[in-house]
């Protein structure tokens, strides 16, 4: 039976797969480049993108990635469309999918996307849940890689790459998730160090533990982080205070007190890159040097979700229609 | 002298120019769905679409449809424009139509949609105003000839159709108003059952009546659920709380009491079809199991909008240029 | 070192490179209603138009001249970004000029426009700021020109223009200051006349009197409107309520009390024509007798908005990339 391919947690996809999805990314990011015509592999087609959340980076790396593929993106904002609210999320996910080739959703629980996946019959991408953030991590990923950082055991054009061992300081939040879900996929170390109120969810981290011990990834969880830190070659964070949580902003200030990166935890990382998904806000989980400084690829990363974007839509068609 | 033709009301159409309008929405789907390059009739042109009322269904099917087509759709919300506030109709239709080739609008009072088109220079489609939702009917005719039920004696694909015997249960609103004058022009038998102070408008009802004597349409009104719903083989509601009227919900779920579609009501009919041009309420105007249930097309349904957009759009195109 | 060319003001550009951007549009306009293809400038480009304050007819007639350029539009309105709340203007600015061709921002101080180029690797067009309103003028200068009114040392297709003598009436707003502009490079003659308090920006009309200079124009301030208007070939104004303005509206409409463009100003003109960058408020700056004459080219001036937009886009592109 034809089961649809979903784009909505990396612990869906094997590390082949996701390794797939980056070099397609990266092919399509050096035509794009040079100038060379991308193929079109999205020609004609249709990605409805409902943001129940807005987003500025995800809104328009998916508009013009799905435009760069020769196809149109149609943006439905919450004012346009609340998922269950109204209509079932059911018949919301029957009626746009009877529509449009492809759906991207940015929402807040995670199991309202598997509820409109299970009856779309249409692929559907998580553009950013409470739990996970995979489209961001693919873009990730491709930063890293082009930073020389990266598993050296798959056919693509970067060679001689340093292994990850990548720091994530802040909250355990869907950022934190998605990382523990690409390095046990990969099989890569992380470290995730997070006020002790602010751990990550208990659940995705015994799912990173199992698929680490298949895949041979070293999950770290502290509360230090200066210790995770500690020979990094890849520090990151996210925003303390995510859109909607304005309101316990100076609790969790003072939660986060000492968890900001800063020049020192970088100077302890081994030639660490710093990459943040952005909005970045200075002074609290990251200081204007380090942001601005020579380890920073912020603004790559940036770029970067364009090109996954279109990797990702490409794998996706790829995956569901071309067999 | 050249007068702009317009897609305000069926009544402003003769059975002729509907039925061609639904032949070419079929002949479109099919070479859409046997991907075939549909002729792109709308190539490199563009449609302002007005919401002033904002709608999922709507706003997608005429989205990708103008694109399917080969332009390009342009949405403007409430937020963006509202028709006579701060710039009257009339100006407001001069500038957009000086520079879009067709202007969908979603209004309140048809009056709107009258005043716009005397100023436009573009053809204007009525998405839904008060009194009318005619690209809906089309979507509705569509279905109907796919399961086999219309009238018999045009060309098209589809032969030996049941002649419709159409049921409409509920409020006499747009939705009522359309199916009147679909019914009365094409001339098949429709009944009408709604609450006794929620009946259709009476102005309305003596336009259909009147183009019934030509075309030979029977036009039933009634209280009666069931008497309606006996022998059609077409049965179909609509919500009783449209946007904006939330405000006497309880009101209006007391009066429409006994105004459910439900299987009962399916069962007196001859093998019909249940359509309904959702959001559905499932409890209130139909239940649960007749909406998931085998007579139910109301997905297909939601899908021939898409079809039936690019009928209507082809159709302007070139009733109005291709002379 | 290559220095990006943006189009925020006027003010930066040479006499020769406005007429040029004049011609470029005529041109790209006659093709177009010549149902000639236009040349694809834009070909597979992309557009982020950034609405902070809403505008139908900027919107429109950029979101279309960038899609019958060959390229696409995306509008982000301050629902989707607010420039500097939230993310610093310099991080915004890096993160969509690393993914959009082009970027057409809609502002509030002229001064946040200037921190985006400054950080932008892609050109920035000024939708209109609250010191300047340049693509409107292109548009204006246009309608001018096919009107018979314009510079006559220029190659362009029209030829025997009268010499522009133009009266503005109004508000010394962002429109009186963009004619200080363009009056003052091309080198022809502007009467400015506002209510005493509400007189135009002293260093904007300091910069125009020294352009004025080396153009050899003629710039005349002055509160008697029937001055400004004896003999001028264009007479224009603006609406004295921008948005965002309307809580002293009262106030206003008393201090401008004897600035309505009546019947009785244009016949002080010499067969002028009337124009106004719209929304119009009848009996207001404007009586309707006046907007509804001959003279009034206003609907004229709002289609070469599209065109205008198109030339701006088509320099830009060539000033940037085509060298």
């Amino acid at each position: 039976m034809f089961s649809m391919k979903h784009f909505l947690s990396l612990k869906d996809f094997t590390k082949d797969e996701i390794l797939h999805i980056v070099n397609i990314s990266i092919d399509i990011k050096h035509s794009f480049l040079n100038g060379k015509k991308i193929q079109p592999y999205f020609k004609d087609k249709t990605l409805a993108m409902i943001f129940e959340k807005s987003s500025t980076r995800t809104r328009i790396s998916f508009e013009i990635g799905a435009y760069q593929l020769g196809g149109m993106a149609l943006f439905l904002s919450n004012k346009e469309i609340q998922l269950g609210r109204g209509e079932s999320i059911k018949d919301t996910a029957r009626v746009i999918s009877s529509m449009a080739d492809m759906i991207m959703i940015r929402t807040f629980e995670h199991s309202r996307l598997e509820e409109f996946s299970k009856f779309s019959n249409k692929p559907v991408i998580n553009g950013l849940s409470n739990e996970y953030h995979p489209t961001q991590l693919i873009a990730d990923y491709i930063t890293m890689v082009e930073c020389g950082i990266g598993m050296d055991d798959y056919n693509c054009k970067y060679k001689n790459l340093r292994k990850p061992v990548v720091c994530y300081i802040g909250d355990g939040n869907n950022m934190a998730h998605s990382w523990l879900m690409l390095a046990s996929k990969l099989g890569f170390e992380l470290r995730v160090a997070t006020p002790k109120d602010f751990s990550v969810d208990s659940e995705i981290l015994d799912l990173a533990i199992q698929f680490a011990k298949h895949s041979g990834a070293i999950i770290k969880m502290t509360n230090s982080p200066q210790e995770a830190a500690v020979n990094a070659n890849v520090i990151t964070t996210d925003t303390w205070i995510s859109m909607g949580q304005e309101s316990n902003k100076e609790y969790k200030i003072k939660q986060f007190s000492g968890f900001c990166v800063d020049s020192n935890i970088i100077k302890l990382g081994d030639d660490a890159i710093f990459l943040h998904c952005l909005p970045a806000y200075r002074g609290y989980e990251v200081t204007d040097d380090v942001i601005e400084s020579k380890h920073s690829k912020v603004f790559l990363e940036a770029e970067n979700r364009l090109h996954a974007h279109k990797g990702i839509i490409t794998f996706l068609e790829e995956k569901n229609w071309k067999r």
